[in-house]
């Protein structure tokens, strides 16, 4: 059963109970909890009523009466992302707008119709997957707005294992995805934060980058062959592995989040699974000389499949908040992590964690993970063995249901993040850390780098306050406006992977300028010239 | 002093003597040589004349009066590029079309002024690097045209050792662009096959791929920082390793070739100069052997820097033509080759030459190499060591030069290349070699793949035939129109690093189909509404 108020399913949350340390951890850095805004009953959201009572006729010849949906909970829970503000809406009971009806296609044929018919009764469509845009990328902003929602589309429908190729339908949910492939010796590694609930088609629309991203590349990197649907018609996208046949029109699509069509299914490029995987933790005595070590890795190779390198304040918080159920291990590293500082002059505000991951052939592993070892040792780091990495790995899909319990306790959490070269990247996070904190007053900030490359990595920040319940929405708004200037006046991309949504969009000039912008928006007028695909996704409709 | 009725440098030439196999070689598989169209004199040239006199005049403004030139030698050899039909239309006294001057603007301001007044007098702008293009890319088609030579805008502009970045002028040669960085101990690793006449900007604006691109990628993976100039305005993309900042306006301009403005400036990924190479070579009893072989390296890794499979025919051309100022090891490999064939059960008709090259750290190659000989040697290949590899890294860069002394021997021949998938590549490799032997009638064809993905590669053929005197554009566009639409009916991608231009217009709908033209087709109407930029290339204009 999902959550429409939070994250993910019923069936799993966050349980305090099982992390002792967060109350204390909160308590300690911003404040006591308190009552934050209750979940209301769903019967007592208040919905924009229906403007175009007609829809169910309209689509009648379409879609079979059990694909068109214009229930309570189908329409909240395509109304909005997983955003905090997203789920603030739903808290404060300020939802503005919310999609008509939710329309589920069986064929692309049916996509096609369906963009026929909206743009015939000028209908806005919002292409919807797993419903986990953290930019309000599916954000409904006007009346009337359709939920195009690809559950149907769904499922590996081709294999060429001679060229390591599957096609999936864009539907396909994260674990739908990698056990269809498992079953027949594959994986395509691509593992977001959102993995469990979002789909490939939302990982296309948005150039996802999954935690494993150095090994496996970023979502954009393994497409072969894309197929979309405008209103104007069908593109097909990508005809060999890689191509000079002049612009590649495929990286349209790819971030163009729903704004150009809708992406209805994908060849990917998929690998054999690894036969071996060597994950590791690694204490350093700083966030820069950790940096120094995993620069090394990426330059010099072998490169990991992982590198996930906590700032000091994300280590500390980690050390306290960990211990949930996969925690036994952890318990042990927060003790040998406490002594470590305590006697071996790991200073507790500066100590760094760098989780280290490398998969692929046997040999490839074991060499990958001693090269590694003697980079980070070479650095000042201290080898914390398997347990903390394991527990990572084993809670790493739980974290945004902490999100739901703080919001329980008044407490407003967001993160954001970039990306940026090496040379830039300690100054910015010294930057973007300062300026996150003096726009939140009493708050907690904390950050690792991840998704590393030759030239650069992504720098990703959580934070956390004290909600002002008078206006939680003006107090976030604040912090993001503060933090996302920062990012620009730093030189560092906008969004290294959530994407632009409409969050980001008052930046996006910032980020490819006014002929960039002048660009993509005839592109967009050429194929859906009556604005109708997900309109304000990446720039605010003129 | 440049060949301006052919490749290269007067400097250089392919000698016939020093490579005594050619013309048994050409009499045996396509008749004995003749003699073909002269050069003509460069006097003797019809030029169409200036329509627009006023044209100093106009740009006095803009450039210094020796940044602008007039002269036939400057508008002959910024007429055209280097393909075959190129070259032809000097042979035969038939350039239709030729700028009116030839401007070398020494700033981005002045590139910008320069696009302005062509804007405000209606002249279409031809942006030029190295003049290299195989396919009609730079082609002048209408009057006036102006062509814009970059060559002042080059050189290392920046380079930030830490995160291996490096700033060049798009204007930058291949051998400077390599020279600047070596001497601060990177590399570009970038090498196509006219790497010493080609910029860094042709590179960029027609997606290019060294020969070394299994190891240091394409050009467009290379890209970190684009700066262009449109008519409406300069463009600055890319801040960051990596993106999710909505659609890659980057990518639409690599590959652009020109359409939607000038590519001035890029900054690039580097590596540290390898400390080692192994370059060795290998027998395979068959092409479909050793594409298996270099399927399972890409598949399974390490992946070698460059691989490049030679199929029989272009095996035994090798044997043939080997031998040249480099070719002591090579004589001996014909020996040995020769031998091979005939004691060892290679058969002539079937035996493939792999060309194997590693590159990195000395482990790294050392582990690589060792590697690779296992694979090929369990699929039955003869190690053939270190000598055709080594003569052909020596003599790479001049293959092209054969092709102005084949002309004078009245010899059309031209190459053609796509990319598809492993599954796909050898019935491919099949249908292609069928259809360009069809359409040339007594001829010869040969073909290496190279440029190797996990999902896929490249295939390059190279086609001999006796020239049509009476008419040898129709004979030549019954040929390129055959294979290309083979290429396109075996579900390859229309080109794989040689771009769109001229020629390969009438196919590029096939490939991005009628709606991804049309979006392409409204950029350019946002970034150049007077269609001042490369009119032609692309698309054919409307």
């Amino acid at each position: 059963m999902p959550r429409w108020w939070g994250w993910g399913s019923l069936d799993t949350s966050y349980s305090a109970e099982e992390h002792p340390g967060l109350g204390p951890f909160l308590s300690a850095h911003i404040g006591p909890p308190f009552r934050g805004y209750a979940v209301p009953a769903l019967e007592s959201l208040s919905l924009p009523a229906p403007t175009s009572g007609f829809l169910s006729q309209v689509f009648s010849g379409v879609l079979s009466k059990q694909d068109i949906r214009i229930d309570r909970l189908s329409r909240v829970g395509h109304a909005l992302g997983k955003s905090y503000t997203d789920l603030m809406r739903i808290r404060t009971n300020t939802i503005a707008h919310a999609p008509e009806a939710v329309l589920f296609p069986r064929t692309i044929e049916q996509v096609e119709l369906i963009l026929d018919t909206c743009e015939r009764e000028s209908l806005a469509v919002i292409p919807f997957g797993g419903g986990t845009s953290v930019t309000g990328a599916l954000d409904a902003e006007q009346e009337p707005t359709i939920s195009l929602d690809l559950e149907n589309l769904q499922g590996l429908s081709g294999l060429d294992e001679v060229s390591h190729l599957a096609t999936f339908g864009a539907g396909t949910l994260g674990p739908k995805l990698e056990e269809a492939l498992a079953s027949r010796g594959f994986t395509l590694g691509h593992f977001p934060q959102s993995f469990e609930y979002s789909t490939l088609g939302g990982w296309l629309a948005s150039r996802s980058a999954g935690q494993n991203s150095i090994g496996y590349g970023r979502i954009e990197d393994a497409v072969f062959h894309l197929e979309a649907v405008t209103p104007r018609g069908r593109l097909s996208m990508g005809r060999g592995p890689a191509s000079a046949s002049g612009p590649s029109l495929k990286d349209l699509f790819l971030g163009g989040e729903g704004a150009f069509g809708v992406i209805v299914s994908a060849t990917l490029r998929v690998r054999p699974l690894p036969a071996k995987k060597d994950y590791r933790a690694y204490f350093f005595h700083s966030f820069e000389e950790g940096v120094e070590a995993v620069r090394e890795l990426l330059q010099t190779g072998p490169k990991p499949s992982l590198a996930r390198l906590s700032d000091a304040c994300e280590t500390q918080a980690g050390l306290a908040l960990s211990g949930g159920p996969h925690g036994a291990g952890s318990q042990l590293v927060r003790k040998v992590g406490l002594r470590l500082v305590e006697t071996l002059g790991y200073e507790p505000g500066h100590t760094s964690l760098l989780l280290l991951g490398y998969e692929g052939g046997e040999r490839e592993v074991e060499d990958g993970g001693s090269r590694a070892m003697r980079v980070c040792k070479a650095r000042g780091a201290f080898d914390l063995g398997h347990s903390p990495a394991k527990e990572w790995l084993a809670e790493r899909f739980l974290h945004p249901y902490l999100r739901d319990l703080l919001m329980d306790w008044g407490v407003m959490v967001d993160t954001f993040e970039t990306a940026t070269s090496w040379s830039n990247l300690v100054p910015l996070h010294a930057q973007l850390t300062g300026s996150a904190r003096q726009a939140l007053g009493h708050g907690f900030v904390m950050c690792h780098l991840s998704h590393a490359y030759e030239t650069g990595a992504s720098l990703y920040f959580t934070f956390f306050a004290a909600q002002d319940l008078r206006d939680p929405f003006e107090q976030w708004d604040r912090v993001k406006k503060e933090v996302t200037d920062q990012i620009m006046k730093g030189g560092a991309t906008l969004t290294h992977h959530h994407g632009i949504g409409r969050f980001h969009r008052p930046w996006l000039e910032g980020e490819i300028g006014a002929r960039g912008l002048d660009g993509l928006q005839a592109m967009k007028r050429a194929l859906d010239p009556a604005g109708i695909m997900n309109p304000g996704v990446l720039w605010r409709p003129s």
